[in-house]
């Protein structure tokens, strides 16, 4: 199950391919709150008999006690574990028998659950969805094996792949204090220690219906939803008051970093640099929107200037780009990364990384790519309008990092508007070394001896 | 008031001038526990009619929860505004009146408040600490100034310090998890927000007698002693009970860090590394012992590898050396640093430096250097028997990380044994940079922008 989910807008619309539909954002979406406080989003799409239905909890590897990282996402394998009503492996039977999909996630702000099924068969699954919110029930029987799963999970994931590790050494070293710094599949020594108790108690004290959002895309209208939501989650009690998510905030950061992982099985070494930036929550107006922009235009496909430099222009790298993850509750990341030519060195494409920054920071972006990149991105946006998934998967992620049913719809009002200056602005405050950490993927070539 | 104290064995003794006394660190410390579980730890010394009077709580910086950095610190001010007993400086004033000597301190593991006086106001020193103990009135009046006074010693000690700046820096790139990468005086935005009831929720929590431990030193008996301390501080009520001191420990390091803080009032750049290591608490048997010498052998003195070959043979350094924080709760810093002539740039010094260390990790150490080093350790330890706050801070220190007063007692007996070959061990499976953050401090010479 996918755990390291911080969504990047435009790279979540980008990568869908269908045609454009309606004008905005899910034009049609309805949300509403049940009495108990649980939030529901309705995204009407009536060109097939399916629907996507999610539940998201507004809690994520960043709302772990420090010491035990991992412990969202074991939650998230242990809620497949079964009720008193539905006992083990009956949900997901039911899922496959009647030929639907389905699958579960964790992210730094959240956990979701999600199913895709003939539209039939939603009330089903909003009542199992409904029974294990607060039904769960965990024996040592299936919690200790669970834990070995996801143990194999950490192997495969980080343990064997130097370029997640090096990702979650970046990740520790530009966060010197806010809990994004730990990995959210957490850290092998904590997971280990994890258990059926330490499970519950995270459980009951986050898995409320007023910490929940329910997303239902697809063949359904505001009024079916309303009364089956009604029917099935609206039975659920308020379990727990959920405090506000203050986290502890990073200080003012003044002193570039890198991190260096060398290991014998890499194959083809990289670079890439992790800016400490703010996320559409956590920014002033219009900041988080000139990021996007930012990103899209250093590094969102081949006419990005990071690729035009450093592939086709240098012919330093094979591969160049950017990214903005705005979709979270606090600061997040921007990232750029290279993956250099045989023959090129790591300080010499990151000295040609530099001045690609460098020349957007002094000389800012022209009115044409700013055109282009703006168009692209809110085509790029309505375009999601098609896709039933990724347009749930948007207003999840968007209402449970703080944002609002109305501020995801506006969205390509207020990438509209964004102007070069505001791009160089933000390329000027926040592509600042002193808050960033770059790091270097390099083959091992010596034995490396082995710790114990 | 001094905060940061994470202490070194060999820089504690060392920084001691006086002739030896008598073998042993302490031969004569005597220790017992009140019933409401004071440890106490008397050390006489009756050469001249005073004491020193300490009291040690096994409480600091890591021991706060996230988010609130710098309260352990903040609470230490906070002791000085009286009870209801004794008023806001009263304690302070009678202390000056007998012409005594005050202070406090706060590091990662401990807080600690001492008086030196007369033999005669010991009594009168016992009775206001154990008042304050669990008697302390705090009203906002007294505590929104102090944070005042403590944000402009933050200002004082980092603000204005670049290399302080780049040590808090990388102390949070070296621990990836663990609550020492966080500075003991705090992160100033956090530090900002903390309140009366914060600090008094602490004081409750972690001020009780079970968790404290009070040395005395100095011209008293061990019976005088126990019948004062009963008197005084036996008649504090455990008013807590404290949980063992489990905090969330270090992942696998795998990349090396580096830092590099540029500041345009660096009139001295200089490099310097710090290792993560195992503490004489967190060790296995043998290997705290083996890395003080490790540490003593590269870099204490002038004799020593560091200094000898950047210094004396390459002529790169105005100044080289090394030191090991061995007196602590978790896993530690071995730092190694060294400032560069005016000619010298800092990856040459760099450079130099990694060929000492791996000299040292493949060739290991001369049996004469080891000799040499050993002795000069063990005289140093022999010599803080002369030093009546020296010896009891070093009492203090180790009891509140987790040693014995015999762990301390017999240091000179486990150091001894040290083989070169445990030397070499030690360096080669814990100087590894990937377990390392390399910090630069530079001069800036461009205008920085300020950032707001």
């Amino acid at each position: 199950m996918p755990y390291r989910l911080i969504l990047s807008i435009a790279a979540l619309a980008a990568a869908l391919l269908a045609a454009p539909a309606q004008a905005g954002i899910g034009a049609q979406v309805t949300n509403f709150t049940l009495a108990n406080g649980l939030e529901v989003v309705v995204i009407p799409d009536h060109r097939a008999p399916v629907v996507t239905h999610m539940v998201w909890y507004k809690v994520g590897s960043a709302d772990e006690t420090p010491g035990k990282s991992g412990l969202a996402h074991f939650l998230e394998h242990l809620m497949f574990k079964g009720t008193a009503k539905n006992p083990l492996g009956r949900f997901s039977q039911v899922v496959a028998t009647i030929g639907g999909q389905e699958n579960a996630f964790t992210a730094a702000d959240y956990t979701g659950y999600f199913q895709r099924v003939p539209r039939d068969e939603l009330k089903q699954m909003m009542e199992f969805e409904a029974d294990r919110m607060t039904g769960l029930v965990l024996t040592d029987d299936v919690v200790r094996p669970e834990l070995n799963v996801v143990l194999e999970e950490h192997n495969m994931r980080v343990g064997n792949n130097p370029a997640a590790r090096l990702g979650e050494q970046m990740d520790a070293a530009l966060y010197l204090n806010h809990p994004y710094g730990r990995p959210v599949i957490g850290w092998r020594q904590e997971i280990e220690q994890l258990d059926r108790e330490g499970a519950l108690e995270f459980y009951r004290r986050f898995y409320t219906p007023n910490n929940a959002i329910l997303v239902i895309a697809g063949d359904v209208t505001p009024e079916e939803a309303r009364t089956l939501a009604q029917e099935t989650f609206g039975q659920v009690p308020r379990v727990a008051e959920v405090k506000p998510r203050i986290r502890p905030q990073e200080p003012v950061q003044e002193a570039a970093r890198t991190v260096t992982l060398a290991d014998a099985r890499v194959t083809q070494p990289s670079l890439s640099r992790y800016y400490l930036v703010p996320s559409s929550t956590s920014a002033r107006p219009g900041e988080s929107e000139a990021l996007d922009v930012l990103a899209h235009i250093l590094g969102r496909g081949e006419n990005s200037r990071l690729y035009q430099v450093l592939v086709i222009g240098k012919g330093l790298a094979i591969n160049a780009g950017a990214s903005y993850d705005g979709i979270a509750v606090d600061h997040t990341r921007l990232s750029v990364y290279a993956t250099p030519k045989p023959e090129v060195s790591l300080p010499q494409l990151e000295q040609a990384i530099d001045a690609v920054l460098a020349d957007v920071v002094e000389n800012g972006v022209t009115a044409e790519e700013l055109e282009r990149s703006k168009n692209r991105m809110i085509a790029d946006a309505i375009y999601a309008n098609d896709n039933q998934r990724a347009l749930a998967q948007w207003y999840g992620a968007a209402l449970a990092t703080g944002a609002s049913v109305e501020q995801v719809r506006t969205w390509p009002d207020r990438i509209r508007p964004v102007s070069a200056q505001a791009v160089q602005d933000a390329a000027r405050r926040w592509l600042d070394k002193r808050h960033s950490v770059t790091g270097y993927l390099v083959k091992d070539t010596h034995a490396q001896e082995k710790r114990s």
